[in-house]
């Protein structure tokens, strides 16, 4: 890892050029907006990519040199390429990318792939959600409060068909019955996962001076480690003793 | 483990002498309640115990022939004998005796001792609660749908400050805004602990086929296995190889 | 789930028709070994499938109606079809199938893409093994001391490149310096997952008494609950309240 | 939290007073030894404590003013104070403080109160242990490699009754048959707890680089988040909505 952690915010990017009124919450695209504020830390290094760019913003060598990858995906996940997704979750099981799905990237295929769940849940229509602090003594949790107060979101609701969360930060109350588990981290080969689901494009989470904190803490906690000796993975070894 | 699981329900038996209003709803007490329902099932003999019997409900004959404690207690936590805590957490750790505390027990002694565990959380009036099921491949959600609409019960609110459980079952959703962790699990020592949130004195909870069923299934879950070879624990071996 | 658990044995079957040697352990192959045993129980249900069989052994009327299916795979994993694979996936996921992967099977695609893995791990010669039991308390152990001395096994080390397991049931020693997690479960979706090391062609370990239980346990343990409510999974929902 | 991480090592040091043997190997105590490396790190403010203290060395003054205790005990658990145990639970419970046991410590009065436990396991003499790396994505493990050769060490075996732990990161080898899950941590309320197994006070593991960096990094770990809004447990709150 290099001094700053290198992000690269992917994003699918087509909201915003064929809806006017998602175009005026997020005029240069939700990747842009989350830009911005992370860009007030000193530590990290962060680039945009999105769907349509060449290589679908993701050539081998930005790949290679991401730190953590953010995923926003909505009504294109089928449009990855296979091939891409691959690079994405390798990169995570062996070279320890930290990789943070946002929102409807639940059912993105790198989110599917990598953490092994077919990423469903319900939904409906926005309504009043707070988000509950339910693991205090995490790092992705510092400085956030009991709870998060976060106004209007779109409805995710459970049976989420995740795998148990390695540790479950936060539990999501939903106006008309319904809860969430909201934030979830997971541990898979080299990397880590931290999935958050505020951030549908018709609502101002990502302006949010608590979900911005969260996010921030979770790309500090989803950096790679600087490992010890190479890892050789899956080869023949002669007896240590 | 003889043929039939032997269950013991300790109750603190105090609200339903002392306050008409929760006579008229449990007329012989919770524990008595419990019984009448899990009666039913062949494969349980089920047994009452309560906090102002001699020994506190649980002389040592009592206790080492018990394969699962449910456990119910409010208002008199701090008059549980700290010897029979000790002897009841020894019970769990090292004779695998499932332990199963309903509702206000998040506070009993027992529950605090076994688990580690302050046992905090936050409350509030009683208000509509839905049961979420988020793990409907466990044995305790078996028959369980999506969600129970358990109409009143007393709020319990997250922040609850219990270790990760092993498996989380149940989210509860209330009224007012609050979530809570409703059913976990956790594995201690050579025994299973079950935490099951629904069951206020004032409401009618432990009357609810699928609290039933939950209890039923959970007494099951808990039950001790067969062990293996005894279990040396703590002493000296000599080189196995 | 049908009133026996339905199993499907998947085997690779090659080692025993091309080296005479593996044969002369397995006759019948691995499968017919493993059917062998599990046959003695009443409540079982067992079938055989192979790689070469039509349809890879899992035409959709076997595969829909296994309730557990068993993976024994090594040196044809790539000839698995993917949309094979995909259809196991689903099974699990949406279904509540238990899967169960055998030894080399930790390389199989069925069990890197339910899972969310690499399968990587060391590996070596033949040598000693023991396999310690660390969750006494879990179905799955019941019945095993508190260590299985296997005899000679092919040695699989760490690091394996896994998910933390939800349960971790079994470490095992290897005699020239290696550890391994040899018994780990998974909740994915609404199906459970057993994975259990031991199993080389060239060993005897699955005429092993206790590695014998194990299997039967893990099947047991892995069988679908009959659910509640179906799951309407990713739809839309109204307002419940 | 203060800018710099303030650490307090309790230390029983009673063997290095009794034993000339093991003073020869720390001659001013295990304590002592550990905080010469830890003194390197600009970030720590290490102070020092002792069973033979007054107030057992912890007077409330010290107590609330740590940020991570570590703990030395072998001999002499019992004489540890009820009510010195209670408080440092409650300072780990409610006030988030970094709790890391040390080797014997597994059977100190602390860290069986705090996780939930027997503390039992298996023990043997002196002999080879390997440790292997089992999360190499976590922070504790930054630069540690896949295993380190500890050369002699007190066997400490499984079955290990503690709780299945949130993050599993050692595994250690023993030279005649035995495995050990020796790095393990803990949520546990506001807190976090790091138990790591090396440092017989026969042995000279605490001058090994890597359990030097093991030990920094835990303590790194370990140390309090600095909280959000303070935390109101176990009280009575209005409906939010």
């Amino acid at each position: 890892m290099a001094n700053k952690i290198r992000v690269t915010i992917w994003h699918e990017y087509r909201h915003e050029k064929s809806e006017e009124a998602i175009r005026a919450i997020y005029p240069n695209g939700i990747h842009a907006a989350i830009k911005e504020f992370l860009d007030k830390h000193d530590d990290l290094e962060v680039r945009l990519a999105a769907l349509d760019d060449p290589d679908q913003g993701l050539p081998d060598d930005v790949l290679n040199n991401t730190d953590v990858l953010m995923w926003w995906g909505h009504m294109a996940h089928h449009e990855v390429n296979d091939a891409l997704v691959e690079k994405i979750k390798n990169r995570v099981y062996d070279g320890g990318m930290g990789f943070l799905p946002m929102h409807s990237a639940h059912m993105s295929k790198p989110f599917r792939a990598i953490v092994g769940t077919s990423g469903k849940l319900l939904w409906s229509d926005d309504q009043h959600e707070l988000i509950w602090n339910v693991l205090p003594a995490h790092p992705i949790t510092a400085g956030i409060p009991e709870y998060i107060d976060l106004g209007t979101e779109e409805m995710y609701g459970e049976p989420f068909m995740i795998p148990q969360p390695d540790e479950l930060l936060f539990i999501s109350w939903f106006e008309h019955g319904y809860v969430f588990r909201s934030g979830c981290t997971y541990y898979r080969g080299r990397g880590k996962v931290f999935y958050f689901q505020p951030g549908h494009e018709a609502c101002r989470s990502y302006y949010n001076e608590y979900v911005q904190k969260i996010l921030y803490n979770g790309i500090k906690w989803c950096a790679p480690n600087d490992f010890g000796a190479p890892m050789h993975n899956c080869d023949y070894r002669k007896a240590i003793l």
